[in-house]
């Protein structure tokens, strides 16, 4: 029988998600060599984007197994869409593809940390700015300062 | 009737959640000065915790309405524990209090970014380094290169 797979911006929903393993103690998930990512109950794992030269904080993103394995494999950042439940290779459509110059995880290994070099125009937002952090809190109001 | 209220690192859980508002349209939440952030399913956003001064990421925590709010008053940061379900003033036992120096929303306002000047011997993380984020990814595997 033959099943014809949706197109997906180029991955396929069909295909099966890469599995991480599962850390064997609280030692091993904190202080091993063992890449264990913990997703949440929906799958995902937060991943927060930092420029490589700058350090400025781009942007939140979220990622799936697919989208971490994806990331690793193209040294780009790819991420899981949450709006469009879909995997989502940042830059594709804009040109602000997220070179990966170091993906680092957290202490209990439920947040990534990239360190990217953005392309095109350097941006990361959808709105304009180079950050996505472009509003500061002041006095309970927000003020915009890229 | 008389409810004793329970004890909890000084906060009540009987306290009333602060209420944050709800952005009218996608251009105030993107572009307005209304703080309105968006708190998932479970209550909680993403708060992404950086030194003020060396930019270095520091941890990935988590916030609910009163967390965020008890933040912005008292100018040190406030977490959600998501193990402990309650309120984590942090640094209120390890001394690793977080000055908040800023803080700042992104562009859908489901994630805030925190720069703080960490008190105590400077460190951030339970494992014992100075950022979460110890562990670099290579070939696979992580390394430790705090």
């Amino acid at each position: 029988m033959f099943l014809p797979l949706a197109r997906n911006e180029g991955y396929s929903k069909a295909m099966t998600q890469p599995s991480f393993p599962t850390a064997a103690s609280k030692d091993a998930l904190e202080r091993g060599d063992l890449l264990a990512p913990r997703f949440d109950a929906n799958g995902l794992i937060a991943a927060i984007c930092q420029h490589a030269e700058t350090g400025e904080v781009l942007m939140l993103g979220w990622m799936n197994a697919e989208a971490l394995a994806r990331t690793l494999e193209i040294r780009e950042a790819v991420y899981f869409s949450r709006s469009r439940n879909e995997l989502w290779h940042k830059g594709e459509t804009s040109g602000q593809i997220q070179k990966l110059v170091e993906l680092r995880v957290d202490c209990d290994q439920d947040a990534v940390l990239l360190k990217v070099l953005p392309q095109g125009d350097g941006g990361a937002c959808h709105v304009g700015f180079r950050s996505c952090f472009y509003r500061v809190e002041r006095d309970g109001k927000l003020e915009e300062r890229p």
